[in-house]
């Protein structure tokens, strides 16, 4: 993983579009870009001062190729760290490859998937969970897992991490300076400050390692089953719901909901919900193909809404009993909903009946609705957000979100604890030090002061190109 | 149409990528961004030099949500002539909503289609026909198609009618003059004068109507129609083709075959291959539906391509010859190419002897190749290249491709031979002059030196958001 080279890419993404970013960085950057760019005013992009913008042309020979604007940013003030120039292009395919081929002729190489923030990570500009940050704030689609990619990005967790390591970079210096001196039996390192350091970092990293599961969750959104019969209503639920939440959003074209099925923003919060078959007829319940499939997603998920038909089900039906017993019995410790749709079918007597036998079943809350009127949705929204943690995410607490982190945490952790073990023991100062030192590389490989080609490989493949 | 309001709108496709631009142009463009914008150095966005670039935060309230960078560009010099932001944010759904939800409360209006461009037109920028290439530039998806809308873009096309405008409208305004002393017979255009001009006017305006069958056929593709059975390997004759082209856009994706069947860019002119059945049997020549939409489509055709299967097919077979001499009786005028494919398979002899009958038949041209090997491919489309009047394109000449163009032009020369006749018929100044000034209204149509709600409004609906 060199970086002697130029590189370039499209920034954007493909498709129409009235503009077009195309960007190269590496050391050739501003003189590949000045040899293929005609300032309208006839001045040299080489002679730019850095974070100017410049109309002009981009030639080929004689030929025009379009009318861009080139953005100049001098290194190290560029996003890679590197010079970087922009070209902001007129949005047709055809100009776009016609630009980048130009700029491979001159000697640049396109860029692979993430390269730029490889780059910019390689040149310091940050660290290796901010890099990590990039991608998930790209990916973001809920305020949620925006908040969570934003803080990431902005350092909080690093930071954190980063001043641990540090103070016990410091101690592990001062007991293998010891091991120099061990003739003379000094201690440099004050045995009672090193004990309260341990102490505190294993409480912080217990912190992140529990905040990952609610940060998961968070950035992934929250697995919701949906057990229901077909024509129960469940996608007319589903579009109330994603209405509901849409006049926020009005008429901007392209929200999730286009691209991911059944993958709605509940304030701010992501929610999977998973279409589930019903569990069907009483005597094959544990045989059928199809039901074996329900429990698996009921397995997968955090909160179970049992969807049913309020007009046509009969709640005293063996089925219904059933069906609620076996969710309730194979998965004691799920978030069960119970909601009866279509009530507005039932009269206020029905209604009242269909409320209080849905009360007597216990381990359940219940919800009457209809998902066609949109009665009842405001409420099954603030159920839902009632089962979330949103607190760390309020007091801006550092939640871990990423799995790399995690296993570094853990790994982190371990080593501690052997610390913390060798410390009780009255361990000698160079056997603590090779646990302090295995300790400082998980922390290390957070951030990325410790790092090597294939786990950066590995991040970065991830990555789209032109990032 | 007013444009004292601030508008926004994304600027780049949605969809996945590293970075999205979004941008405000208006009076409030500057201070609406500032209000949203913190730049990292603690800078005004708005104390800032026009042209320059700035990294901060997009922050509603106190809450982040995107490092980002904004560019000034100030009135006049940006692409719609106001005051313009651009902010290039990370690629985030979430992000662009939150981001242009932030520009709509504080004031902005979300664009209309091509409202950009059609500030810029408003403001002098550009002229109408300058903006309507800047519309045929994002869509142009061959070299043909896109140096006719550089072209136009240029002013190439526009500057040419502007100029003739300005002479005609010279001596419509003397002879008005000799209106205003009509009592005194005096003569202020030179009649000799004024014929010259009228005789140029009606050449260059000739030349421009028939340019645009050519630059029709350039900026949309030239139709092939392929008549031929299945199975005879029209699909791997097309790809055989792409293949051979695409090696020279190599590894960049989104080439036009992904999006649109069977359009494909021979030495930059586009090709559309319009599929066929074959004409079958002799019997129900005119009869069958399947064989009027044959001819439907020959129809819309300029090259008819016969393929056939060379292995399979019998020269000698009536069914053959019908459909040659059925084709070449319908469409004298048609450019006939027969195609014998999988010649491979043939031994020298039975080549030699497919040769010669082909050779035989009159009024068309023919070729032997093998799709599967490449054989005969490049010869297939230098034929097809034969065909196209590439001739004005080499030499830059002014090129009409826009079909509202066409009609004014055409309109124009009406009224021009009307002034013609009138000069002829020794009419008087005041009869004249109304033929002139008609002339001048259809030209001043073209560039938009006459214009109105109605026909900017059908223009600019064509135009993507955000351009």
């Amino acid at each position: 993983m060199t970086h002697t080279d130029t590189i370039v890419a499209m920034a954007t993404p493909a498709g129409a579009g009235a503009i077009a970013v195309l960007r190269l960085s590496g050391p050739e950057a501003i003189s590949i870009a000045s040899s293929l760019f005609f300032s309208v005013s006839g001045k040299n992009l080489s002679e730019q001062k850095s974070h100017t913008i410049h109309l002009g042309h981009i030639k080929d020979g004689e030929k025009i190729i379009d009318e861009v604007l080139a953005t100049v940013f001098k290194n190290p003030n560029s996003y890679t760290g590197e010079d970087v120039v922009e070209i902001s292009c007129h949005g047709s395919n055809y100009i776009q490859q016609e630009i980048i081929q130009l700029c491979l002729r001159r000697g640049c190489r396109m860029a692979q998937a993430g390269e730029f923030t490889l780059r910019a990570f390689l040149h310091g500009k940050m660290d290796l969970s901010q890099a990590e940050a990039v991608a998930d704030l790209i990916a973001s689609d809920s305020a949620a897992s925006h908040q969570l990619a934003i803080q990431q990005m902005r350092g909080g967790f690093s930071s954190e991490i980063k001043k641990l390591r540090e103070e016990l970079l410091n101690f592990a210096s001062l007991i293998e300076l010891e091991l120099d001196f061990s003739e003379e039996d000094v201690e440099f390192a004050d045995r009672a400050e090193f004990q309260k350091l341990i102490s505190r970092i294993t409480q912080v990293l217990k912190r992140l390692i529990d905040s990952f599961a609610a940060g998961n969750v968070l950035k992934n959104g929250i697995p919701v089953a949906i057990v229901g019969e077909p024509n129960v209503g469940k996608s007319t639920l589903l579009n109330a719901i994603l209405n509901e939440e849409r006049a926020i959003v009005s008429d901007i074209a392209g929200t999730t909901r286009d691209t991911i099925e059944d993958e709605i923003s509940i304030g701010g919060i992501g929610f999977r919900f998973i279409d589930t078959a019903g569990i069907r007829d009483t005597e094959d319940v544990i045989e059928g193909l199809g039901i074996r499939k329900t429990f698996e997603k009921i397995e997968q998920a955090q909160i179970v809404i049992y969807l049913f038909d309020a007009e046509k089900f009969q709640i005293s039906s063996s089925k219904f009993q059933v069906e609620i017993e076996t969710i309730k019995n194979r998965y004691p410790l799920k978030n069960l909903i119970i909601v009866a749709n279509k009530v507005d079918k039932l009269s206020e007597s029905e209604l009242h009946k269909l409320d209080v036998t849905l009360t007597g079943i216990e381990g359940s809350s219940h919800l009457l609705l209809s998902a066609k009127n949109g009665i009842g949705i405001k409420e099954l929204e603030e159920r839902l957000l009632e089962f979330v943690n949103t607190g760390a995410l309020r007091n801006n607490e550092t939640i871990v979100t990423n799995s790399r982190h995690y296993d570094a945490l853990l790994k982190a952790l371990e080593e501690i604890i052997k610390v913390q073990e060798g410390i009780d023991a009255n361990l000698s100062g160079d056997l603590l030090a090779i646990d302090i030192r295995q300790a400082l590389y998980y922390f290390g490989e957070i951030t990325g002061q410790v790092s090597n080609d294939e786990l950066l490989g590995n991040i970065f493949a991830n990555f789209c190109i032109g990032k």
